[in-house]
């Protein structure tokens, strides 16, 4: 059912775990699953708001915490809200800025009042409450706000990773008590790290509460993708059916499938986006790199299976010469193929879920599909940590 | 006439100086007075051809020497031209690569028979040819060809021009005589510095071996803009009226509506697109810089009289925040506005040409426009000579 939740369950596939839904939005319809690229600073970095939606992206994440230190709340509120400061009219889901500070090490510290924190464009002190994000995502006006949650480093121990999450959830009825706007739905977050007796407790607490939906936060931070997937799995068998499950931060093509079949309606992650910058762009083999050598002389472009403008239009020689010689287009090019990918991508497990067909898509696609190896990817994840701070 | 020269003299102003022409071309009729931007390495700096097409720019120019180092005339050759390589279908103009050559200053050694130089990228070694220049410039395939020259910095004496200037004149011969594709044109370049009596000599020598179009090169290098301008004049006067002239490396507003009065059809500079990049974007009143904190919270967009797709969509704020937080999209925005002001301000002159109100027109526009002061444009020119061979 839609109504307060703006979710409705359409349909699963046979073994019960896929799923496909539509989340209704004042932007808009959103069908499910769906993958949201992330435009931390109000922009999907190197795209047109256009050009965003000719990517076949329908929703888009954006940071409170970066909004917040630049250009200000009171920026984009006077502008009308963020919708309008950024002229992008489809919906909007904000972070409400939990992930962020308690990714600034060394930035913060925190009490049960809220987080105390450094910018890290200026070091000037600020400070976080639950009641203050909730009141920042309400005047940038998203569709979808996040409640303000102590996320937990991948290695936390049980009992610290239990203070964080006893804090969450008293942080997540504050944000409930803290909401003002009607046409916004406030989603609440599960914590509880890699340990299933605290995530089974997390999920326990926040549908106590009732929220409209439910995400699954503090996962893909740094631990072993079988943890990931096992701790999606049983976190999201527990959560009520007729509520959307966002997991948090995870966007690789063959993770996406992965957590599609372990019942996760929404997804966000930087990863195409960022990768797409470096060269990396996704083909049904798996990535590339455009800048390697074998791609100079290539007349055909990069993925000749692919529809996206890129694609179209240019060979991957001329791609790989445009990354080879700095030029900002290259940048563009790359990530409107890599949002393509995985909007395509998303509609067609979408499709074969309502096919039934989803099981056998989903093994042919990883069958196929050559993952990053672990190594590389938790190198990858760990450098992105230590530099997003400056980027995002 | 048109015909082999591919140029049609429309109609001049009362005043018998700024001037409508047609050139026609294998991709296609441009008008004149005609402003090209530039896309050194095969790509107008963020922008798709598309969005160039859409700024109003019907020609561009593509860098010789650039292309030539990466990713080499082979590549570009194999991929059935430049035009094909950049998915552009208007004309190019290539340069021949002699005023880059030129610029490297102590990376270079020149004799009669070319000049050996150093690549900025990676010092390797690599001579250039008046035969070399065309024959590379026939690979590519622009519309456009131009004679390999030898260019003198500003302050070089009389003895030194003259030198470079009889060099000069018999590369003209030699590129004329190494020319083989007759669907390309090729123009002469007329030097001579700051000196009248060389430019002279230089566009007697030149005209009697019959170049299809004229350019004006060696100017807009450092003298002061009234010698600029003063030189552009004498020398287009005695130019044939039945040609094009060409003033290569002006592009700033002011100096557009001054040259096109001073009988120049044709120009080409990096000045729009570069200073775009760098937050200065053209409005009726002169240049604005979008980092001030002045527009911060400005709901209008930087130009309110423009049509181009960044004032049509977004505010001064929002990219005042793209450029104050580095994103991506900033210097697209800011380049797809300089452009369109640029083209508009040439069908605005052309228009005024037609209709006998050029005068009036040019008058108005130099009243209203507040030009960079001279300081300010010396030292810019300055810093960017130094810096342009890594990026240009």
């Amino acid at each position: 059912m839609t109504g307060r939740t703006g979710f409705r369950l359409v349909t699963k596939s046979p073994d019960g775990l896929a799923r496909a839904g539509e989340l209704v939005t004042p932007h808009g319809v959103v069908l499910t699953p769906v993958f949201m690229p992330v435009g931390s600073q109000g922009s999907v970095k190197a795209l047109t708001p256009e050009e965003v939606h000719d990517t076949g992206m329908n929703m888009l994440l954006a940071n409170t915490y970066h909004l917040y230190l630049r250009p200000g709340i009171s920026v984009i509120e006077k502008a009308g809200g963020l919708h309008k400061f950024m002229a992008w009219d489809g919906p909007i889901l904000t972070d409400s800025g939990g992930y962020q500070v308690f990714s600034l090490a060394g930035l913060r510290r925190v009490s049960d009042e809220g987080v105390v924190f450094r910018s890290h464009i200026d070091g000037s002190e600020h400070t976080f409450t639950p009641e203050l994000a909730v009141r920042y995502q309400e005047s940038l006006g998203a569709d979808i706000i996040m409640a303000f949650d102590e996320c937990s480093a991948a290695d936390s121990s049980y009992a610290r990773v239990e203070k964080a999450l006893q804090r969450t959830h008293r942080w997540a009825e504050r944000c409930l008590k803290a909401q003002q706007r009607r046409d916004q739905v406030l989603y609440g977050i599960v914590q509880g790290g890699v340990f299933p007796e605290l995530r089974k407790r997390s999920v326990e607490f926040l549908t106590s509460l009732d929220f409209p939906g439910y995400a699954i936060g503090g996962l893909s931070v740094g631990e072993p993708k079988q943890v990931t997937l096992d701790i999606t799995a049983e976190t999201a068998s527990l959560l009520p059916e007729d509520r959307p499950r966002y997991l948090m931060g995870v966007g690789s093509p063959e993770d996406l499938v992965e957590c599609v079949s372990r019942c996760i309606d929404i997804f966000d992650s930087a990863l195409p986006t960022r990768v797409a910058r470096n060269g990396a762009l996704f083909t049904p083999l798996g990535r590339v790199n455009i800048l390697n050598a074998q791609f100079s002389e290539v007349q055909q472009p990069v993925d000749a299976t692919c529809n996206c403008y890129t694609c179209q239009t240019f060979s991957a020689a001329y791609l790989h010469h445009l990354f080879k010689a700095r030029e900002l287009l290259a940048y563009r090019l790359a990530t409107i193929h890599n949002l393509t990918f995985i909007s395509n991508l998303m509609r067609r497990m979408r499709e074969a879920i309502l096919d039934g067909t989803f099981v056998s898509f989903r093994d042919e696609f990883l069958a196929n599909y050559r993952p990053t190896d672990e190594a590389t990817r938790l190198d990858q994840k760990q450098r992105w940590f230590q530099s997003r701070n400056a980027s995002n």
